[in-house]
């Protein structure tokens, strides 16, 4: 080598930059890895919470952009209000009133999915060190979402009336009371349970009586394919103390991005800053088409059809888990929304019939990650909507072989 | 009334819920007040920073969408991962490549518009107390969102080179250093500046030695008409101390709400993680569409249709600036961009003028909401890119009879 050649510079080590303390409490969850491994084409996945993509209103909703690309132009492309466009903020509003919640307008705003209801509501209202109480199991991509605002959480007990709001006013006469009630009252995720009308009444009154806000996650609420409509809490609440959150995932379709949230107007205004800081507003094109689709699209009709499609697909399941879980399994009975809740015999480990049920190319998820704190480790939450009626009895054979195996 | 007529109940007052102290740093802007009276249909407007609609490429943005559809169908409207799309961030990646930063599709993240961008990075860096260094004036946005993680910004100076890198070091050294230094390099909001090549190279080696991240906010960079193109300080970095985000808003279409953030594989794996307790992912039509259309759209010949076009209505402003304003005022000459930032002579108050103006139906926004701490109360943003060189011309004749008048 001559001396004339420059030395070979060692790159230097990439610095680590140190993390926010928040992001201990978004850690990377055990259900993304469990999703990532039951999404290999080669399983038949009851893992995910999709709803059935061969019931979106495909030819709709090209429409619905079609004609707004058309007509409305660049003005569907600019930027836009934060609180969302105003013909779909008044559709909702109607929609609201069907489903008992009186909210004009000013009282909604239109969110990227209600997953962004949620992290709206959680900078909004929460501070570090705070307390929020959740139903355990609880949805978890709430907790990570919550959990991102440093609180803490009280687990209050579930049980076939749902949220056991009996246990809730000791957390709300106590020392540390929560600052928010995190509830799914209809067709709970994981549990597909619904909260009764006694507890809705219950849990209504305690939060006025405390001051203390509900954020009431309703995105399965229109999939009811059993029993009577039970009032929202929403519906139940004249005091300003119920958040509901609502979207089109489940109904037209997700990968548009579009739900909305309804709270008292001056919280709604707060809720816009927070919004306007996080992403300054929701796609103009989705929400002008959906707008346009809701226009002149039979949304009850669609609606009634999704519910035949997933009450048959849930009553599959029921009868296929009948058939093949073994004895001393035990389910819930969902009225609506899009899971199965499944308790394994004693001595049984949902975690260990994860990976057993692999080898037989057939996945869920264990049900321990939605707990706060530990849990029997014998629970598996189902999903029936995303699979047709022959997938779900084979699945369900296979994962009955894998269980008694 | 007969006595058996019910009570009329008095309806309970609505419960005050107490805010999280993050709000009281996200207060509804001054701007946004303006921008609301700005946005009267009467009033002729340079207030926003809107790109030019009519620049929208509406057809080839209608066309990709009705492609997507018929050929894709479904999977454009599920839900899909928080990543972003696959193809899409293989783009990003190329494009990144030619702005000189060397970026796999494992370093991009796709997000809701940059905006997304510096709130994710807030939410995964920053704590309470921590403090932030931007340049003085900075974009309000910006402010806005990391002051939602309750940080306090040290103002760095800026000047006609940009940020006055040299105030940087004794912060970085200083007792309490920042923890996020925030930087526009190319084509600032409000200033229309740009950063010097030897101040890029010090800010990247200041980062570098004291180990600070950088949070590269280009969301202008492709809109420059003059001048040569400078080094991204994410290309100047080789030891991933620069977060770099940018946007589809300004060059495609806003309404869209796609953008992305380029890091380190790790951090990348964090934001994620803060992206889907955020909101899941961004829009899956928006983002098929967009891919679809760069497949075969002349993004090159797009963007130097908008370099000539904004080149020509920033010139437009600067001569009727120069023709119209009263003696004694200053402004920068943008190289890129949207705005231009004036400077009105001594003992002129710009928010006198915003109100004397809005008399003779033009509008600005003051420069005031931009800086941190006080200003000198003389500054004004004026917006090019969203008005032909007609209006323009009208416009700051306008304003010159008010200054002067």
């Amino acid at each position: 080598m001559s001396p004339a050649a420059p030395l070979l510079q060692t790159p230097p080590a990439p610095i680590q930059l140190p993390l926010s303390r928040r992001m201990s409490r978004m850690t990377s969850s055990a259900v993304r890895e469990i999703l990532k491994v039951a999404d290999r084409p080669d399983i038949l996945s009851f893992a995910g919470g999709l709803p059935a993509p061969e019931l979106f209103p495909v030819e709709a909703i090209a429409r619905a952009h079609a004609e707004v690309l058309a007509t409305e132009g660049a003005s569907a492309m600019q930027y836009s209000i934060t609180e969302g466009y105003p013909p779909l903020r008044e559709w909702i509003s109607r929609l609201m009133a069907q489903r008992g919640i009186a909210a004009g307008p000013e009282r909604i705003l239109v969110t990227n999915g209600s997953q962004q209801g949620i992290d709206l509501v959680g900078k909004v209202l929460l501070n570090a060190g705070d307390r929020v109480a959740v139903e355990n199991p609880s949805y978890l991509a709430a907790l990570q979402s919550l959990g991102g605002y440093e609180v803490s959480f009280d687990a209050v007990g579930s049980d076939a009336e749902g949220m056991r709001v009996d246990e809730l006013e000791a957390l709300l006469t106590g020392p540390t009371p929560p600052r928010l009630i995190y509830v799914v009252a209809d067709f709970h995720n994981p549990t597909g349970r619904q909260l009764s009308l006694a507890r809705r009444q219950q849990l209504v009154a305690l939060a006025q009586r405390y001051g203390v806000p509900i954020l009431e996650d309703d995105p399965y609420g229109e999939l009811r394919f059993g029993g009577k409509d039970l009032p929202k809490l929403a519906a139940l609440d004249d005091q300003g103390v119920v958040i509901y959150i609502s979207t089109f995932s489940k109904t037209l379709a997700p990968g548009l991005r579009v739900g909305w949230l309804v709270a008292p107007p001056s919280l709604v205004k707060s809720l816009t800053i927070a919004k306007q800081a996080s992403d300054l507003h929701t796609g103009t094109l989705s929400q002008r088409a959906i707008s346009k689709l809701l226009g002149s699209f039979d949304y009850a009709g669609h609606i009634g059809m999704l519910r035949g499609v997933y009450g048959s697909r849930c009553q599959t399941m029921l009868g296929a888990l009948e058939q093949n879980l073994p004895a001393g399994s035990k389910w819930t009975v969902p009225a609506g929304g899009m899971f199965v809740w499944v308790e394994l015999p004693e001595g049984m480990s949902a975690d260990a019939l994860f990976h057993k049920a692999l080898e037989e190319k057939v996945a869920f998820v264990p049900g321990s990650p939605f707990f706060v704190g530990a849990s029997s480790g014998r629970f598996m939450r189902l999903n029936y909507s995303n699979r047709t009626p022959e997938l779900i009895v084979e699945g369900m054979q296979r994962l009955g072989r894998v269980a008694k195996g």
